[in-house]
């Protein structure tokens, strides 16, 4: 293989495809980024067996082939290397030549027989979503995913599409994130879990910038395409939770206030809370005054918020960070908080984006606590 | 204690004072901040017995009075207040209540009475420093601090004035740093040990902004002014090494060049170096060209940069981070290396800034190697 490509477009395919190098396995090629010519393009992938990303640059090649390099060395000397051309050449022996200007680094590489090819999918049907409402999706919900491992389904979101209507999910057992959008076509209808890592690896792909974006599903894989980049994860085997079911329809209270004033107060209330036990802080909600407490053996906080309330008044208790993890990605000035008892889930809605509910389940407290 | 002041001043104040907090200390009233009011001002008091910095805000004073209030949480609390006014108070049992706008805080405080007083010095005899010449200093000394607790002088930098030229000196028996300036005025040489981490904070402290700086000394301690904040720092005691005799006066070799390009082709030679023993880089200097090269089990970099050389070839080999740590801090253009020996120390100046040396130990290597 024998090739030269720029290094700025050269550092930038590396940073995309090496999100999907893993540093823990214990395969060693696994640590390394695919090179392979392909034309007047560099192809690289990286690959955990879970996650595939391919990306490709623009690339003067002078002899083809292909090659295994270490991820971390070769992103680390690329980004390294002064904004110019780079030289890449690699022998029967796999053995690597980069060099730029006046560096020349040799490194050996690994045959790529034995690389994992990226699965097959077929491109004939593809849904096609903004790039940037796909990312807020992620980002609105990925934080609900659970963590644990005896629960793998929740590890991922529900990804589900019905008409041109799009929803992620995500629950973890204490509270459940809902972001609903449109597509751009109406394909067929789609049910799939995504893991986690995927999901996170997207949204940090997706650079914002991107006009558009496509995706394409089978029994066993899911595929996002982003430009020149292909990301292709395997979905999580199994049955979703019937999630529409847990969420309230009885919703007799509801508030109203500033996200942003009730994102501080719980922030500052959370500063005592999390020294204690749970995060716990407690609301006690009239028409006109939420009043927002949190006791520990350091101190006590008491702060107030204007709010309106319809229904009777309620005293109710969450973990703090809970409540946060849901305002702080959303944006809308104003939101609604629906209730029905001290003891039932609570339902967050932003006032400008019917299509995100956040739901969490409250602490219980005794009325001497 | 009762008094008004504002969120925005007072997080800054207390961002200073906590520099000289410790939060391992085993006396709990350490990981506090002494507040007291002193007329229109509220006096803060960070100290850890090594270090202690005191700073005042501008406040209304209803009541006189001092508590002792956890420094942790009393920052994180002043950083989520408002942008308004804050109103403090404490009772005779030390509660402390903190108001702004809509919160309302309760924390138990300690009694100032066990708070260790910081050390009078005596500010009669000052001297003046432009601040951001001290920082410069600092910044371009304080990593050649030795890490060795066993030697505990070498942990500090020696302090020394002379006239109105002032030095600050650090060594770790791998390498010296020392940067030389001036000072505003000249009342009487002074040669102390400062600890490392005292210029760390002193190095945080200064901003930049501010207009002047003056210093004090006694026997057991140092005080550097810088507004309305005064930093006290206890003295290493102890004679520091004569730095002077290390630094070798025969200099035969004369190496200039591009700092930049020098720093760039160090740093990707160190990428393959740190995997390796040591750190290894070797340098071959001939007039025209230095060629860097390292070699380790996962391959090897050929660097060259374009320098002038004054005297014989040379052959010789660094630990890369000793290198590094110097011409990152070192802003001139072109530089200047100093040799006689691949066995005898070098020693680097940027050609800007006569003031500063650096002298590093190379790692002598078998002709094999």
């Amino acid at each position: 293989m024998k090739l030269l490509c720029s290094q700025k477009d050269l550092s930038q395919a590396i940073n995309t495809v090496q999100r999907a190098v893993s540093q823990r396995t214990t395969m060693p090629i696994l640590k390394g980024i695919l090179l392979e010519t392909s034309g007047d393009k560099l192809k690289l992938i990286g690959n955990d067996l879970e996650l595939g990303i391919e990306t490709y640059v623009d690339a003067q090649t002078i002899e083809e082939g292909s090659v295994i390099i270490d991820s971390k060395l070769f992103g680390e000397i690329v980004r390294k290397l002064p904004e110019s051309y780079i030289h890449i050449e690699s022998d029967e022996q796999n053995n690597i030549t980069i060099k730029c200007e006046h560096s020349e680094f040799t490194l050996k590489g690994h045959s790529p027989v034995e690389y994992p090819q990226l699965p097959e999918l077929d491109e004939g049907l593809l849904y096609d979503i903004e790039p940037q409402k796909l990312k807020d999706m992620i980002r609105q919900t990925v934080f609900a995913i659970s963590q644990d491992e005896t629960k793998p389904l929740l590890m991922g979101e529900l990804f589900e599409i019905q008409g041109n209507s799009m929803s992620l999910v995500a629950l973890d057992g204490y509270r459940l994130a809902i972001s609903t959008s449109t597509i751009e076509n109406t394909i067929g209808d789609i049910s799939v879990i995504i893991p986690g890592k995927a999901l996170m690896e997207i949204n940090r792909t997706i650079s914002g910038e991107e006009e558009s974006m496509s995706m394409s599903f089978t029994q066993k894989h899911a595929l996002f395409k982003l430009g020149s980049t292909r990301i292709i994860t395997r979905l999580l085997e199994g049955e979703f939770i019937n999630y529409k079911q847990i969420i309230p329809k009885d919703n007799s209270l509801v508030v109203t206030s500033s996200r942003r004033e009730l994102q501080d107060s719980i922030e500052r209330a959370s500063l005592l809370a999390r020294e204690g036990r749970n995060n716990l802080i407690k609301f006690s909600i009239t028409d006109g005054l939420m009043i927002i407490t949190s006791n520990s053996e350091v101190g006590n906080v008491y702060e107030e918020v204007n709010v309106t309330l319809e229904g009777g008044n309620l005293e109710i208790a969450f973990n703090s960070r809970y409540l946060l993890d849901s305002l702080k990605v959303l944006e809308s000035e104003e939101m609604n908080m629906y209730f029905s008892s001290s003891v039932s889930p609570c339902v967050i809605k932003p006032a400008d984006n019917p299509g995100y509910t956040y739901m969490l389940l409250p602490v219980r407290i005794s009325s001497g606590s």
